[in-house]
């Protein structure tokens, strides 16, 4: 839990952190944000997080509060305020504090900032990695413009819900043509029998992850096929491994799909390799430490 | 502009309403709300509020925050405090303040609630609705379930900012079979060349607006031939006479969409009509002084 969060200029005990009301972002989900992993007290992936987040609100024309560096400032002093090692910064951007009209205030107001950060169980997360999750799926319901980081996620609460009820980890959305686009908080994978990796597109229906991202890069520097493809529910289920990426959950493999198991329904080789090296590349600014694609042992 | 405001069980002044951070609706788009037409110091249709709030509430599984006959206390109070004689309340419940994750807090925490209120222009509508009112269309963007009344209302902003940017009052969501579905924050409808007023079915993708009930109860005391069933733009483009409904702007006619003149460019005689009966029901609690549709000259 966050003891210090950072709102709109002041770092302030987390319980008495608070916004107006009016904000934007509590009565129109009219705000953006991001989640940035911590590791070894660093920020991982900083400049994309920043890009992505500057797409966001220019998508939105909502004003970029303050210049990057400046934010980045803010991010590491909440890490460093609330002593966290390995964990999140959570950085969330409204358009702001106006009078409740639908359109956008006129004359601009300046953006609402809130900085918060926690700790993860590292520990926790590598069993869940080494075991896998299951998933469930739920249909897609989401607005057009999920490419935008925005707050607009009641349709992601609701199928995370579904997942956690179901027993699962993680909901996936597939559309009305069976195409699995992606998950309530994760990029959604799946490995072929030929040994390609295969990912939704980055377009208007799925997000472009930042350890998607990663991912893309550290499967070319291994060499790995790669398809960025719709592929169907059909061919996840027949699929020989699945996994999900995210800044919370880097790389974890999946092992089983609305109940039925995936592959042999164990956590992938491939899946599990991925993680090894995205975790390396992560920490070393995108470089690999080898090239050379680990060989892991199942547990 | 709301100068005292109800914020989880205190009356406060509106420039010190907060709620934290971690609220659910600030992060998640996760709460729903209403805003009731005050008329002469009273809440119009109160009760058709309470059950749709009650609705929205069900299907989030959002816990009532408090019984009905002590919200309709507040909202009262809160228009009171704020000498509302003409204007609106809005009340947002949200599912409560919790540590940061997609699902449901578990064990459930207290649903928030906030309550506002501030006074209406109601010469300025007036002479709003005697001249009619342009609107633009957009794609429909929203999720599937905006029959739910939530505070997930990006793509709303979106919509009206564009009317704004367009020099119109409203816009008109179209589906991607042309189909207009409903405004950004108002019902759509039209009235066709033999005099019968169309507005699309509030199923999943329309909100069943209290107005809108309102409107088509009237219409059958009058006599009116009315129609549910969805119809494309180029019928409204068609169409004799246009109008919007909701608590805000009551019965506006419409006269011009995307720049194409509806009938002869003027509030037509059927809205207005619909208007003047509409106001007499809402403050005589559903009932019509007289079944007889009255004949209002064009201005």
């Amino acid at each position: 839990m966050s003891r210090i969060a950072y709102v709109n200029g002041h770092y302030v005990p987390h319980r008495d952190a608070a916004v107006h009301i009016e904000d934007r972002a509590y009565q129109f989900a009219d705000g953006v944000y991001e989640v940035c992993e911590v590791r070894a007290g660093r920020l991982i992936d900083e400049r994309r997080h920043m890009e992505r987040l500057k797409r966001s609100l220019r998508e939105l024309r909502i004003a970029e509060p303050m210049g990057e560096a400046s934010l980045g400032v803010v991010l590491r002093e909440v890490a460093r305020r609330n002593r966290i090692r390995d964990g999140i910064v959570y950085l969330q951007v409204s358009r702001g504090v106006a009078p409740r009209n639908h359109g956008f205030p006129d004359p601009a107001v300046r953006p609402a900032v809130v900085v918060t950060a926690r700790r993860l169980d590292i520990a926790a997360a590598e069993r869940r990695a080494a075991k896998g999750v299951a998933v469930v799926t739920v249909p897609e319901t989401r607005w057009a413009r999920v490419d935008i980081k925005s707050v607009s996620l009641l349709p992601n609460v609701l199928a995370k819900q579904a997942a956690t009820e179901a027993g699962a980890f993680e909901a996936w959305f597939v559309d009305a043509d069976g195409l699995v686009t992606e998950g309530s908080s994760s990029n959604a994978w799946i490995v072929t029998a030929e040994d390609v990796l295969v990912t939704a597109p980055a377009d208007l229906g799925v997000l472009r992850g930042v350890t998607r991202t990663l991912v893309v890069e550290v499967a070319a520097r291994l060499g790995l096929a790669f398809q960025e493809r719709r592929y169907s529910l059909k061919e996840a289920l027949a699929a020989k491994e699945a996994f999900m990426t995210s800044a919370t959950s880097l790389v974890t493999p999946i092992v089983k799909v609305d109940g039925q198991m995936i592959g042999d329904g164990r956590a992938g080789a491939l899946s599990r390799a991925l993680r090894f090296h995205s975790r390396d590349a992560a920490e070393r600014g995108g470089e690999l430490s080898s090239p050379r694609m680990a060989v892991l042992t199942k547990d």
